[in-house]
């Protein structure tokens, strides 16, 4: 037992800090942590949002000043959920001021910024992990158990998909997300991240060439706040999208193996579909977030007239992480997978190991990502990664 | 192989004659039967109507006078698709007759006619079957290969249900159906007979005892073609409805096991929902018409991490009956269990031996709904199935 | 905003324990609650286990003495999560002292005690609610709106069922739930009154008689921790199982619509099955707990063609209690209705009105147990719920 | 009304051989078709197999001449049904000898052939058709409807795939339909022109370019009944598969609109899983061959708290071709479309009026495999489909 608290601070609050806020906040109280947990400081960029959001959300300070706190000794771990382009310079900061860092997904914008913050995480004495959230869900959990085991035999295929609908509205405005300085890519680097990395941690291999598609389907869309007119009226003037709304990929596994990859907030009626297929010489997993306490399995090996699609609930206290919650049947939710986060995290900070999904292995997508915007651009010719 | 083909005649020409019809004509091409079959003759009430049903059918002849064909020496096999009120007449004089009987469900309207009806098949030395169809669609017929497999081990429990939803707008006219004079019963004769043949066909039990509440909705509805009024108006007349809108019954088999069955023409959404499922100390099997090709199976035996229902799509060719169709995945209808009843009962005659369900089994299953009028007449007490 | 917090005292740390811990401390942080609230004290049995629960939920203090903690002034919410054998003199102590009290379903184990209760809420001036919390699910409250907006026309049928497996196997010990003089009753009060109660709820009606069947399948099960023997080993005697293992339930509602409801812990494969199913005149809604973010709804009033239960995901900021949580799509689970449950309990005595449940629906429910325990008594006749 | 029937021959035998006697046979009973058919002669290689599958089917006459049928002054149609490789030829002599032809898909293996056809076909005044067949099945008529009447909206996005397993064994054996001589190509040509045709159908617009990749995961397998060896036991050699396992395609529409299709026999666990998804502006739809009589159906217009995809079962009289067949609710097979790719093609004939799908949308789809091929050789970039 570690004596000591470990002091976090987090630094933005958009939703992903309340997402991780109610990790921190949780995990302790489900998980036997070999530390314990203090919600410190929460920063923000201007003091009264952050005072608000920390209010809410049980943070013990704030502030609006993050070099200061990542500086600050009494800080041991770092939680970084602003957008995508200012994490290379916090979690480097953070890092090489002797923090343990959790950083939100994609790790950046650029390969070159994803460089640095590998480098600085292999160079650091401490623990260093990106937001790969949904590794943690349970029924992913149990589909990488039952891919490492052997049920699926030789992987032969891959489907995996990101599919939400919430800009299908061209008057949704221009936010950050949709601004390529800011986020770096759209659907590609928003959703396609997490289908990349889903797809590389269930199958335990790394894709090594692509071949990519992007579409921007709505190019221009209402400013935010724009208001003008000397009669006070609001004329919304517009502005470009410069991400895209939709990104095809087929990537070839270093096995030979063949994959495919939709992201898209463009799929009418898609919610939060993030969908996994894994098919091998003897059976098959599949998942979808919208069913998410729920695992598809086939197994090609049963009697022929039993063979089918299983529909395991992960809620067995034999599945990952749930013997800490409720009994069978009960359902977890999006949330839990934070606390599940937590609870890793912190105990490979105790035990001084490091935890995936490294720095080092969101370097690899974000050098995925680039060979998709490479080949998109080159008409869709297959292109490695490098 | 016998030589001169079965004829057959079939009295009725409503939508299970439709029905009886694709399965005479389609079997013989799908299924190596032991004899040939000659669709010889349909017998109507009006020599029009019967007529004009043959021709689209594909029957040879035609004939307004069933008496006259049912004692005709050169048909062999009687296929009786009329209203159940005269079911029996008709089958006691073809038995008589030393036809070969086919009748469809419910045997009768009362325990008294499907008495008579059930001696006569046991004195003849014909072969005869009551249409309880849907114990041959392969997924119902695996559940019953499962079940006698001792997958689901101790039957703890059984759901049955036949749920559809035409008769919700009152609106809908007074057809035979409705009339108990004609149909005997509502709801509980037309689908509860379903429910409760296959709950008792899978789980190869009896049910002896059983509480029934009977329900009518609606309780008076328009005329059929009522045409009133010097002005040349239609005027629609209403009458009663006599029959039961819903039938709830809870029953207990010979080993003790309860079962529920729901019977209705009033859930609202179901349009063909024939349910069941068998639940015991090893496993289950979950049915329901509307997925009709896909049988769900738990087994409780599996490791547990992995267990779930599994969808199994019963269309392998170690499924029942779909050798003679398809390749696998490749979908079967409605309509097919037909072809698969003429196949069995072309079969048992070609080989001289009883076939089930027997005229027995029908009896008993009339027997199970007078119990449950009973019951329900007396409020819902347990009551004995003679 | 009421200055001084609202401090709580839950009394019972099981499973409930958790899952009201977990209200609330999650509550205040998503929804705008109108008073602070503290977790002050956590009360069991043994100071030892009370104070290891107190320090994984997060209770400030704990203690072994419930009447102490009822009758201290600072209190001012007594949270009720222990057997339903101590309901009534833990209720009573608190409602008598002055304190809002929160109590686990079922209200009691016998309709003396429950009317004890009610009678003692309606003359007291502090809030108390009983917790049916599944009303609290946003697919349920979307349920309960879309009945109350007509949606479902005039109400023909309800179907409720509330089905796990948990016992199926004979070697599960002998826990205080299947001994009736600390459960009450077995399925039928533990799951029974969850379906009974939302049945009641989404339609706005109640049960005014009942036709009940109990059963226990399993009749003797190992005694807990029984160690006899001078060798030292454990030889497990066995006792006998006092409560139902399947409750099955038709009712009658004061409209003459019909209800089935199915309790049961011996549906193999059924984890946490409550289900329902409202049909009616111009739709249909229908929930099950295995799936609990979507409602299926039915529009009869829809173009014919298109016609078909619709998969409602009920994470929209639109459904009830959502906009506190995450964007559209991101599942909520099991326990996010007894932040729910809290939030609105919170503002219920910060506004000083009642909350539903009440006590005295509480009661109703109970009176429907007892009608269900007659009926079955007398062989399933028909029984008024006094 | 024609008088003379129409006279049918059918050249081939295999599984499609089967499929269309059923069309065929049945159509004449369930529609009212303007002409009589006769199923006149079926022709094989071999007069003994060509007589046996006469007989099984109820075929008049057989043959092992082909060509001498095809001259027949009395055969008014040709339906053909031999392997891919054959198409041209006896279509194009059936043109010319003024048969009307039915050809199954793919039109051919080349698109040399393929326009040598569809110029027959245009300069011929008979009727010709591809058998595209999975276009009449009724969910699917009810997508091509719904989109027509602009529930879709503007289309912006089509996910088609057709997903079988049944060679994932290794050991399953050398056929024609793994021989790119005979087949032209593998998953591509057999499963992905379904998926392409369907796609281009519902939406009614055309691919103009695709990007593809094409993969063969099993390059040998075991001969056919290949027997060597001194002592008599059976030794099998192995072959080379020279067609494609499985086909990745990214296609652009003419309106910018872009679609994805997968066409593998590899896909463990799904059987026969053709499934397609047209989303748009105003809302989507999505079908599912293993769920082949319903239509998921998203309208993105409805109140936004009732939204979600509608399961439409496409049983209705109000669907097409349901009217034919049977009451609601009833379900339709796998060979249903061949009844109504009957009925409408008789129906045509009797009209004298062209019937979609044309030779020259057979050809269209053949340019579009071209251009796959031509796109995978060259590292899958994009191609213009000429």
């Amino acid at each position: 037992m570690v004596m000591s608290p470990l002091r976090v601070a987090m630094i933005g609050h958009g939703f992903m800090g309340a997402a991780h806020s109610q990790g921190w906040r949780v995990a302790p109280h489900f998980f036997d942590l070999p530390a314990r947990v203090e919600m410190a400081c929460l920063v923000g960029r201007s003091l009264g949002s952050a005072r608000a959001a920390a209010n809410r959300w049980g943070w013990h300070n704030s502030s609006d000043d993050w070099r200061t706190v990542v500086a600050d000794p009494s800080i041991d771990i770092v939680d970084i959920v602003t957008p995508s382009d200012s994490h290379a310079e916090i979690a480097v900061a953070a890092l090489n001021a002797g923090k343990h860092v959790l950083c939100e997904k994609p790790l950046a914008n650029t390969v070159a910024e994803a460089e640095e913050m590998a480098v600085a995480a292999i160079q650091a004495t401490t623990i260093s992990m990106v937001g790969f959230t949904y590794r943690r869900v349970p029924a992913i959990g149990l589909a990488k158990r039952l891919v490492d085991q052997g049920m699926v035999g030789d992987i032969q295929h891959v489907t995996a998909s990101y599919l939400q609908d919430w800009l299908i509205d061209p008057e949704v405005p221009l936010t950050w997300r949709l601004d390529k300085e800011r986020a770096g890519s759209g659907a590609l680097g928003d959703l396609g991240t997490h289908a990349i990395d889903l797809a590389q941690y269930v199958t335990g291999s790394f894709l090594s060439a692509v071949s990519g598609t992007l579409q921007t389907i709505v190019t221009e869309r209402p400013l935010l706040g724009e208001k003008v007119g000397l009669s006070g009226t609001t004329r919304t003037e517009r502005g470009e999208v410069t991400v895209d709304d939709r990104a095809l990929i087929v990537g070839r596994f270093d096995s030979g193996a063949l994959a495919t990859f939709e992201a898209t907030r463009f799929s009418t009626g898609r919610k939060n579909a993030l969908r996994l297929e894994v098919s091998g010489s003897r059976g098959a997993v599949a998942f979808d977030l919208e069913a998410m306490n729920t695992l598809q399995v086939f197994d090609a090996t049963a009697p022929n007239d039993r063979q089918g699609f299983t529909s395991v609930i992960a809620t067995e206290p034999s599945h990952p992480y749930v013997s800490a919650w409720w009994p069978a049947g009960h359902m977890l939710g999006y949330e839990h997978a934070f606390s599940h986060q937590v609870a890793d995290f912190v105990t490979a900070i105790s035990e001084g190991i490091p935890i995936s999904p490294t720095f080092a292995e969101g370097l690899q997508v974000q050098r995925t990502l680039q060979a998709v915007e490479t080949s998109a651009q080159s008409g869709s010719v297959w292109t490695t990664v490098e």
